[in-house]
């Protein structure tokens, strides 16, 4: 099963990849720095976490491939663009990401600001411009879902939050919110999409796969902030321990690592709960589970 | 006809602000700060061109001015994203916009890039939340338009170009690739956006319309270089003479004064011909067209 699934993800991140590169600017087209930039910033790198629950997610609905390739693209490219951004001076001030230099090292800020915008919009195009669902207006849905999941009250908001959060002692609940907002949105986002290409899920549908989506999302930044502790730059790609030195609040910090891990442990047994009204076809969705909570890197 | 046209825009502009007010959120929800940031970046400011131009070329199609409104909307927040992110540091490094100091300078930087970011989603957001359109077909191309508008091969495209450009000498095709890109494409997005919120144009209608939007988009930017050289910081609400500091090419730079006010005056002669195909259908576009050549600030 381990090696089924290994071949099965394999297989899709090559997809993801193939199709980023076909779908990204080519950099002979000008203005080249910035398509070359877009370019370094997106392939080559990364678990595609988000495109793996996509297509997991569309296994329960029987949706095409080709058109959740394109929708879990379009949801790597707001998570590319927010790491680019985030990665910024004047945000985390980071210098290495996936084992690089991150993108305004390698070019420079103004270049690096533009990737990021540029990469959002080539989203939301992505989106609009493919037949990625049995109607336009579900797949106007699927628009409003990124937007909503990106935007202030998503994804930019979180990280407002935990900007704010900097230095301060925050409650179990309130780091809760930042990171339901920070991380959680664009990964109940790659869900919800993925299962939109395929055929419409009913409500008691949505709103498991939804409870589902919401508990991976937070189990996945429990995670993360377990290996920010225990890792090593080297295994992770990114500067470990910038959490501490940054004096950000983690799961880690509030909770001690054996109490996080105990915490992803819950998550992963309620969103497995979440699953079961799907039966086997959510076989690959438990995988992608496990697959999360189990990650070193 | 000159008030007609005056109480036509002040009601128009009047709108977008109420409905601004509306669709923005609120800053008493979290994160309060952000959303503060992005309602002091939009509101209370600018003259609004681009939805008065949506609102004009709405009138050719007979559109609903309620749909023409949310549209208009999108086009102005993508503008507005853009104007806060070239405002930072990393690129032309302004305090003074709209009379205002700018949003980092009244905030912070990560915030003002926050802002940006969340005003990009929000656009789309919009687009795919209302019914725009007399299809979910036409408002998906809607979408797509603006995307591309925003995009590497568009507005965030042009301006990689500026910055590469900045102490080099262009020649007037290259000033012109620049600008086609960096002001007009989201001007021409504003134009075909607004019309597709009504009934269907037919292909020609349509050719000229994009050749009157593109037309209008460059005449917009000759006459804001002339500007930059001859208006005021007061009059402008932005620092003037910018663009000879920075030592940027610009229509002014490459052709003199004399010369720029007679392209612009081209322009119009061209954008006006675009538009004799749809009779008195087109006026309030052609008094746009006068509003944006003969603007003082």
């Amino acid at each position: 099963m381990i090696s089924d699934f290994q071949d099965w993800a394999r297989n899709r991140q090559a997809r993801i990849e193939t199709s980023l590169e076909t779908l990204l600017p080519s950099a002979k087209f000008s203005p080249e720095q910035l398509h070359d930039a877009m370019r370094y910033t997106v392939l080559g790198g990364g678990k595609r976490i988000r495109p793996l629950l996509a297509y997991a997610a569309g296994e329960l609905s029987m949706a095409d491939e080709e058109r959740v390739t394109i929708a879990a693209i379009a949801v790597e490219l707001i998570h590319a663009y927010s790491l680019v951004h985030d990665d910024l001076p004047c945000m985390d001030n980071d210098v290495l990401r996936r084992g690089k230099p991150t993108c305004h090292i390698e070019y420079n800020e103004a270049i690096a600001l533009l990737v990021g915008d540029s990469l959002q919009s080539l989203a939301f195009q992505l989106l609009a411009e493919y037949r990625l669902a049995d109607t336009p207006h579900v797949q106007l849905e699927m628009i409003k879902r990124l937007a909503q999941a990106a935007g202030s009250r998503g994804m930019a908001g979180g990280q407002a939050v935990d900007l704010a959060s900097i230095g301060k002692t925050l409650s179990l609940p309130e780091l809760e919110f930042m990171h339901i907002h920070k991380t959680g949105s664009l990964i109940r986002a790659a869900v919800m999409i993925g299962a939109c290409c395929g055929k419409s899920l009913n409500d008691l549908q949505l709103k498991n796969l939804d409870h589902f989506a919401k508990n991976i999302g937070l189990a996945f930044q429990v995670v993360d902030d377990v290996l920010d502790t225990e890792a090593t730059t080297a295994t992770l790609g990114k500067t470990a321990g910038k959490d501490a030195e940054n004096n950000k609040p983690t799961y880690v910090s509030i909770l001690g690592v054996n109490q996080a891990r105990k915490l992803a442990e819950e998550l992963r047994h309620d969103a497995y709960q979440s699953l079961e009204y799907f039966g086997t076809t959510a076989t690959r969705l438990r995988q992608v589970t496990d697959f999360i909570i189990q990650r070193e890197f």
